[in-house]
């Protein structure tokens, strides 16, 4: 039976679902709406833009209304506002945004996929400043267009996540003095405080003003006057502090919403209204990590979410397995990437989980290699399961390789145990014989087993002033290019001749550059009856990440002679 | 209760047990026996020392007996062959090749990681020329000095698995006139011949003269001659044709060997004296896949194997889940890895497995970034249960992180379906939104439903040859600028208004570029009364690199008027 299936919305999910639809059968009537002028384009994209690295903003659209025309015999209308849903008789309210006509249509099946707006908030004298938001290829076109054409010297971005700081990176690959306000501690919420320093301080390498834990108090002509007093020049000001779901017309039509605010949906991404289904950033899915409803802005599930319905509707039914949030961003020449449930996460949603984590940071490929660097990584894991949460990696090399095993792992619901037996690919250019995810698998095993102990970078300052015994086990000549103030210098090497200058009295604080060589100290002095060794976790190098960006910014007393972030 | 323990070999297992040993207690005696005068260097990055990306040898050793001495407490006897084991009396009789003097020494526990041996064959004519193999530092270090310090123009490599390519690349970019001769019709068994056939023009692109299915004759004066009679110069020859376990010791003390001719262990690793184990490239493994012995001689699993055996003789048991095999390698511009069953091991081992493959190429990344690329794919899976057994990924983006994304995946059994589900970071620097991992499920299980069939690259030649109805729904001008002999241009965007050209009653056989287009001109034409519509598994990309290399080497007439790699 020929079916008309009318599609509120034309990019990700609308997109997908409509191909997919097309796929199912070559009868049905299938009609996409789209408020702006482009269906299908690369939101993800558009920041690139701006340095130039995508040239042309019409190279971001991917597919024409003719194109899905004459590919799919899917009628896509742009510029087309969809202004009311009449759930009585199936049927929609348009208008022509060109020509102001305002029509309807029919429909058996309704699929919206509005998407989400980015958040504007009327801060007072926000008339004075040349605000700007990145949502669509108009947006990212009017933007590099002011800038350019006027040729713009000073650009704010507000906002750190995702699409702020990739904003801020292009904007400084194209030559502009770029600040980023974000009003919380940290940027990029899917690494933890620890972890995110990294990028905190690639920013700023690379010119980025990055000011974090101040806020917007009010805009005044080409300036933006901080809570802190603090002014800065702008010429223009990207906002992109988040993004709210579009549910104006569900909820106006009766659809309804969720604890989160976006759209609630069933298993089948179905609404409370049987022919009507949503799918993509307008509505909230299932975390299977945190078990509850969350607003996930991510383009892979969209996809997946609307290629189940264009099934649904043809009558077949796919698992719904939750989700656990992947996700990457380049910062510079940093990879980040972040799968599962973060330390932050966890306290943020008062989850009564009972969990551990690794930090560790090993060569991502075989030292001797030319460009051979640190690999960050983090393992958040169940205790005393062992099962596998979430891990965060941070590196110059390949961490979204890590980060998309343990996100494949965690889909089979790995424990800490299967991550030591997976046989990963090995040669000299793209890793080491016994990977960070294998070795943090090994940490992780050492903690359940109770093997050592261990303390968070975090921790390290207070132990610096209450006076701790901190023995750092690098070489000497290491040890002389920068060492935490009073931390005591026996080399591995020494350690078991000079073991008698230990003292067995009081808690022993190890570490080395990375956390292999105190992992080895830590195990010797404990079988040579030291009961209360604990391993700092993280080392000199995540040490000297996780203090030095804070020292630039809270002008404080450094903990540390001299960083060292090799 | 101190134990002493004595480990033959002080590479990857030797090293690995020891320091693992230490960790375990620090009461117990542990001595190395190493034949070299080094312990513990990086064979796998042997190789790269050619081409100067390693510029010293002596970074190649990662460490010093001195060092194991202070760190570990560890006395590792370099240039010490240990000639005979007592079983009986527990012990062995050693060899100090430096003075002469032969001792011995007593073990409550015995380690045994001698490693294989490079093959040299008793070639004709060997007398004639310059002999080397890559085992070790001395031997890279005296192959390099050779060539450089007689300036040598021409080198012959002959075997093509992992470590005379990996030899080839290093000595083109060394400057070095470089021929690989391989005596079957492809390089790097991991890879099927259709996969393959992408760095075999890789080679050939980057002036290797690769020869294939030819082997040495003999050797006369700087020559080898081919049994096709052809003759190269060769100033230096590299016997890279594969490694023999090194098992005369442990033969000679009547410990058992398996099928393999590889040192049999049980599943701690333990030889059939309960007082010796064995690991690392002399013994036999258990593959969870082919469920058979194998030798397997790779890092990791060496590591693993270690680990085990210093855990199992302080009285903990690990779990021994077999091995699936993963590797990787780096081919000039191309990155290439491989895990589980393919279809040439299928096929050599006789296994009766019923299965089936899904071939693509996607964008590795956002087509719209400027250094996107195809990202050549191939699936094997088992019908009809959909499980998962093996993947290889060819490109030049990152295919060793799908690869271990699949890796990881067959450790958990998973089938095609679950790959659907996997939710992989995307950022567009990075990947696509559905990434082709995701992709290769959605194929699978379109396969595994029915819901449409295909032929594989390789049987094109055959169907122009027996002009077969070949559609090609390519653009016009992807068409003008090269296709298949005899196929028809009905671009996708063209299908549905000329169906009527396309005959109902003979095989309609589909192809585009990367498979995606024709894909959906294939549901298409079936959802239009086509019932026997067949897609080419991996489109014109595929064939473009399937059929160019051995046009080169056949010259046979061209199947293609034109060829297209990108």
């Amino acid at each position: 039976m020929k079916k008309r299936i009318l599609i509120v919305g034309g990019v990700a999910g609308g997109a997908s679902a409509a191909a997919r639809l097309r796929r199912n059968s070559e009868d049905d009537e299938i009609i996409m709406f789209e408020k702006g002028p482009h269906v299908s384009f690369s939101n993800c994209a558009l920041p690139y833009h701006l340095s130039g690295t995508i040239q042309s903003a019409n190279r971001l659209v991917l597919m024409s209304p003719e194109k899905f025309k004459a590919q799919y015999n899917i009628e896509a209308r742009v510029s087309s506002e969809v202004l009311y849903i009449d759930r009585e008789n199936k049927e929609i309210e348009i208008k022509d945004l060109l020509s102001g006509e305002i029509y309807k249509e029919k429909y058996d099946k309704l699929i919206l996929s509005p998407g989400a707006k980015p958040i504007v908030p009327k801060i007072k004298g926000i008339e004075n400043i040349n605000v700007f938001t990145i949502r669509n290829v108009v947006d990212i076109d009017r933007l590099n267009k002011f800038i350019k054409d006027l040729n713009v010297k000073d650009v704010v971005v507000i906002g750190g996540g995702y699409i702020g700081v990739e904003a801020a990176e292009n904007l400084i690959k194209g030559g502009y003095n770029t600040s980023l306000i974000e009003a919380t501690p940290q940027i990029l919420k899917p690494f933890d405080y620890d972890m995110v320093q990294i990028l905190h301080k690639e920013m700023v390498d690379h010119g980025v003003n990055l000011i974090v834990e101040d806020k917007v108090a009010k805009f005044e002509k080409d300036t933006v006057v901080l809570a802190s007093g603090k002014e800065i020049e702008a010429n223009a000001v990207v906002m992109a502090i988040g993004v709210a779901p579009e549910v104006e017309l569900a909820k106006n039509a009766g659809i309804k919403l969720g604890e989160t605010g976006a759209i609630a949906v069933d298993a089948n991404y179905k609404t409370n209204d049987k022919d009507i289904y949503a799918v993509g950033d307008a509505i909230e899915v299932y975390n299977a990590l945190t078990h509850s409803y969350t607003k996930l802005s991510l383009a892979g599930p969209a996809q997946k979410a609307a290629r189940s319905v264009a099934d649904n509707i043809n009558g077949k039914v796919t698992a719904n397995k939750g989700y656990i949030g992947s996700s990457a961003i380049k910062v510079f020449d940093y990879n980040a990437a972040s799968t599962g449930l973060n330390e932050s996460l966890i306290n943020t949603l008062g989850m009564k989980i009972n969990y551990d984590i690794v930090r560790i940071s090993t060569n991502d490929k075989v030292g001797i290699m030319p460009d051979s660097a640190p690999m960050h990584f983090k393992l958040i894991f169940e205790v005393p399961t062992g099962r596998v949460l979430g891990a965060q990696a941070i590196g110059k090399g390949d961490a979204v390789k890590r980060v998309d095993v343990i996100a494949t792992a965690i889909k089979f619901k790995a424990t800490v145990e299967d991550l030591k037996d997976l046989e990963l690919c090995y040669a000299p250019p793209f890793g080491t014989a016994k990977d960070v995810v294998n070795y943090s698998g090994y940490v992780a095993s050492n903690l359940l087993s109770g093997s050592f102990k261990q303390v968070n970078v975090d921790k390290v300052r207070d132990l610096v002033e209450e006076e701790a015994y901190i023995v750092d086990v690098r070489g000497r000549m290491e040890f002389e290019n920068g060492h935490i103030k009073g931390a005591i210098n026996i080399p591995l090497s020494e350690l078991r001749e000079r073991v008698n200058e230990i003292p067995k009295d009081k808690p022993v604080y190890l570490h080395c550059r990375t956390g292999q060589r105190s992992y080895n100290a830590a195990l010797a002095l404990q079988n040579l009856g030291y009961d209360n060794v604990i391993n700092i976790t993280g080392s000199f190098l995540g040490l000297s990440f996780y203090e030095a960006y804070n020292d630039k910014l809270k002008t404080r007393e450094p903990i540390v002679t001299n960083y060292n972030f090799k």
